[in-house]
């Protein structure tokens, strides 16, 4: 054998999200770009603010020494410290520098916690639908994850949490606002849950993270507000990036921020930092770090993301397909005419629409639409979501 | 317990560079910048080439449709076709897109590396001295560290590393230029560890791999040049960067290259795009891939490391010190006036000069200066090398 084992069995069960991407190359080769409705990916197709260019060549133009090189493993004090301030002034908390770690995007931020918290065995609780690669991050470190079921608007079931922990529980894993669904989970929802990992973290006498994924946490609509998680709940650690946010996907910049009054917290932010050097990070990436300390409190401009759910959302229901109108992010998880999505996803292809089954995030009897595409696409998609639905009839 | 247990263990005994590192902003305070000789980090302090700044700019001036979005987990197919023509032409080899895999820096490569080859228990060769990660690298992926002893100017053992191949060997990891030594292995030395390798692998009926950690690889003295790996070997695999060679070492930037003859090169390739994702790299940052495509053939003025090697060589072997001269890297790996490193560091300490006890690396009795510092602080360091030796005596 030539690659380890694990890695060879996930291999010949490659993504689904990917294989829709495959299929997509081809599609468009054969019929043309314009042609080929592609919902399959969360690449956004924003442009990041004037403003990072304009700081990104400040920054290249200015004179500081080792601009490129190194910074300590948690990052640039200048750009922790920026970082804290923001989530201060926004959640009303006292953040320091020392409770925010820099890290490789969301995703870098997510390995760096199950790394810093898992023991083998321990157990993750994961709300479904979820994101396709969160099984993954937890089985790096040899987490096991209990799923467990939301409600029909895909908001937390405290209930099936509660029954979901026990004595290996470590991590319970939430993800606002939500891909696959763009659910933001509301302030009572959160608090409730906190309520529960507090009760049940003294009952077992021992703490139980609240860890959640928040790229998303500035792409709301209808002037909602996402309350966040951090200040709910003690032992709350927060996994972000600008990658939504600021349309910076591929620059690979994120960040790791705790409740400064956790359990452990000089412990807790030791090992952060130790695994963003042990994984291989060594640190997020320096010019990145740069002008993220000079870009808080700008983003991306939302409402154009508002005007595609508007769009697709109004064209859908007219076409007679269900589903929860996302409340952020940039993601619709529709209900399947058929129960099986995969087959459902097979018939879309067939008008040239690329869709991910919600059997690769848990829900099946789903599909999932990334809207972060030209309106274009989207208007052009409609007749075809339109045939396909009135086929299964 | 907050954090995992291996990870509250490995915190206990934090890292002698970091602590050498805390021990140096102390000295910075009290004694001022200037006063304090800093040999600890290899922390380049060569500026990048003009060229990296222009391009930069270039890119950010040009239209690129989603310049700072998602790539393919293994990168932009223009930056693996420029690495693979560079590598063939500069070891005359074939390589393709296919066989060059973007990483965030070297260290973010070895990470990939390990996750996609080693099952749990799989040995892995490691000669010393050793740079320091690579055990936490190995041991991130349940890896078995088995050290070799090198020779007295610390080229390859092959004997040592004979003697150590048994069934569960799934890896030789050597790094060249070496980090703490200055080492750069010959063509000769690499094509005897080449012919171990082919014939105990096709005794065990297995692929041992090759594994070289190059990010030194353009930086050699002498006219002297670094052979590489990758042709000498059919299952040769290099983790490179352009950290030292661009003086980028904060922009995390490197690749995975390997022979294009490899045994099972599909897998092989695959397993590092997927491990590239699933580790939550994702893959590496865009914008740095788009210049470093654009800069194949540029590198630091390595004159300059060569006049601070010859500084700082001239200078303690008149001292009285001995050493290997470095071939490459800017690191000197220099016996110890006594057997105790550690206790010599601290006495180099008083004389307000920090280097790090080659203990550190799996090489007690030695001490490394990393010079990639201003000549002023070679030079000025010299009268307290100088008197700490004769102190010893």
């Amino acid at each position: 054998m030539a690659v380890a084992r694990k890695i060879k069995a996930s291999l010949t069960k490659s993504s689904m999200i990917r294989r829709m991407f495959e299929e997509g190359i081809i599609l468009k080769k054969k019929h043309g770009a314009d042609k080929v409705y592609d919902f399959s990916l969360g690449n956004p197709n924003i442009e990041p603010p004037e403003e990072f260019k304009k700081e990104l060549i400040n920054i290249l133009e200015e004179i500081i020494p080792l601009k490129h090189g190194y910074t300590p493993n948690a990052g640039l004090v200048e750009t922790r410290e920026a970082i804290a301030d923001k989530i201060n002034k926004v959640q009303g908390m006292k953040l320091s520098a020392d409770n925010v770690i820099m890290s490789c995007g969301a995703a870098g931020a997510l390995n760096v916690i199950f790394k810093s918290l898992l023991d083998p065995g321990d157990e993750v609780i994961l709300p479904v639908p979820y994101f396709v690669e969160y099984p993954f991050y937890i089985d790096n470190y040899r987490g096991i994850v209990k799923f467990v079921k939301t409600n029909e608007d895909f908001s937390l079931n405290i209930e099936s949490i509660e029954e979901a922990i026990n004595e290996n529980t470590k991590v319970v894993l939430i993800n606002t606002p939500n891909n696959p669904t763009g659910k933001v989970y509301c302030e009572k929802n959160i608090a409730d849950l906190a309520g529960l990992l507090n009760r049940r973290s003294s009952e077992l006498f021992k703490s139980i993270y609240l860890v959640a994924d928040e790229p998303y946490n500035e792409i709301v609509y209808d002037n909602l507000v996402d309350p966040g998680i951090l200040k709910s709940y003690k032992n709350a650690i927060s996994a972000c990036s600008y990658s939504k946010t600021l349309s910076l996907p591929g620059e690979r910049i994120g960040y790791i921020a705790f409740n400064p009054e956790t359990d452990h917290g000089a412990d807790l932010q030791n090992a952060f930092v130790m695994c963003t050097r042990i994984l291989g990070y060594v640190h997020a990436p320096v010019l990145m770090q740069r002008v993220i300390a000079r870009l808080q409190g700008v983003k991306i401009n939302v409402s154009v993301y508002q005007k595609k759910r508007d769009l697709l959302c109004d064209g859908l229901a007219k076409a007679g397909y269900e589903f929860q109108k996302p409340e952020g992010a940039f993601y619709l998880f529709v209900k399947s005419p058929i129960a099986d999505d995969v087959e459902y996803a097979k018939i879309l292809l067939k008008k040239n629409i690329l869709v991910v089954p919600g059997n690769s995030f848990g829900g099946p009897g789903y599909f999932r639409i990334a809207f972060c595409v030209d309106d274009a696409t989207i208007i052009n998609s409609l007749p075809g979501f339109a045939e396909a639905i009135k086929e299964c009839r």
